[in-house]
């Protein structure tokens, strides 16, 4: 078997993983809807809880190591990830915006080879946008080639970053003070509320430079990561080396403003 | 005939334009997509033109005093608002998105008679969702009773506002201080880009408070301040004192976060 076609089968895995998982987000949103917001803790719980298991089961088929995200604790998965193929998941990301009813959430699976982010499926059920990508292959969204956007200009761009949610008043501070200082440099500012499909805005042009700090782990950015290369744009640590998918840290663009960003970024 | 009818009138005329010119910006949004961004100046000029004739004419038949957007200039429209029937239109809210692609853009008309907003409609056509109302009516979307969320608690609240376009140091500084403070006592942050949708999105519960300071006029916030009315909501001026629709400042929250959200704006 070539390796193209074993990234392959990994990806029809994945993306039938995300479609059930995609299945009990949407089901759970729309249930959510007019409920009182003070009874939804426990609905919230079991709802993560199904949305997970059945991400795990469906991924199962192949017995691989994985990383699995916030909500299901790492208990179940490993701690170091290895050159082993690695499956990177977060069942559900845009948390907030699930307990909200806010349309922004998504299943994110990634598998990594060899450290490498090598398969990536971000599907966001409410939306019905599916994210695929294969290493080598092109990044596609519901099936059609999509490609970062062509904007050179930072001053014309489209910014998405989050507030996270650290509120001692150092973090606070760091953040608003980023903000200020890169609002002189860029269009416009948009808060989505998921990282995941942040770094997919930016693959598919709707977005032009991305960066957050101090979000939960590598599930949240390695399928994103795929997606976003594929689609030629650009992924690095927010100073200027390279990403470090355990860092919690991230910065993404479109293939032309990488410098730029850095420089409005780090330059008051 | 009676005075509820004669709403009904109104809503349907409205209906019927926001249709209209969601099926144009929806056409012009997924034909600019995979466009390179440097020729898009002269297509999104010629799709807003297109957009405001659309609804234009299609308002036209009663022939009513109306302030019509930025797009278009207010050359056409009237001066000042009179308590005649009056539309009050923003063909395409969210133009930043439109031209990136970002979802959030809708077209808003509002009705005032007497001043007072009484009938609203806002139709974002990318993700397919019509807001109403008519004032003593409740709101709808897509035709489903919508109701603001039941959060009591700011802290658990999620807010949204926008960053606007004014760059002065001045404009800036209080931007990014306004939301330093609000860090501390709200849940999250999301920035759409949308005036008229973060009003709707208050009014169905999706966030449960918004603010927002110069933004571009009363067509961005008539017809959205009756679907929350109408959804149970609170709309006013940030500085407590009641709404003044031309003054280009609106808070808005669900009906139980209005003092709170106040103190939380006023106090460091």
């Amino acid at each position: 078997m070539e390796a193209g076609d074993e990234l392959d089968g990994f990806l029809e895995i994945a993306v039938d993983a995300a479609k059930q998982a995609g299945q009990i987000i949407a089901g759970s949103f729309h249930s959510h809807k007019n409920r009182r917001i003070k009874l939804a803790r426990s609905l919230f719980l079991s709802s993560c809880k199904s949305i997970s298991r059945i991400t795990r089961q469906a991924l199962s088929t192949l017995q691989l190591p994985f990383f699995i995200g916030e909500e299901t604790s790492a208990l179940n998965g490993t701690a170091e990830l290895t050159d082993e193929p690695t499956w990177i998941v977060d069942p559900l990301d845009g948390t907030t915006n699930f307990v909200h009813g806010f349309p922004f959430v998504c299943v994110s699976i990634g598998l990594t080879i060899g450290k490498v982010p090598s398969v990536g499926v971000v599907y966001n059920p409410i939306l019905n946008e599916l994210f695929t990508a294969v290493k080598g292959r092109g990044a596609f969204l519901n099936g059609s080639k999509i490609t970062a956007s062509s904007q050179d200009e930072i001053y014309k761009a489209l910014l998405a970053t989050e507030v996270g949610t650290k509120r001692d008043k150092a973090t606070v501070d760091e953040t608003t003070d980023r903000i200020n200082n890169l609002l002189y440099k860029i269009r416009s500012l948009r808060m989505t509320g998921s990282c995941a499909l942040n770094l997919c805005g930016v693959a598919c042009g709707r977005l032009d430079i991305f960066y957050e700090l101090g979000f939960g782990g590598p599930w949240d950015i390695t399928a994103g990561v795929v997606i976003l290369q594929e689609a030629g744009g650009r992924v690095f640590d927010p100073s200027g080396g390279p990403l470090e998918l355990m860092s919690q840290r991230i910065a993404a663009t479109n293939s032309h403003l990488q410098d730029a960003f850095l420089e409005a970024l780090h330059k008051d």
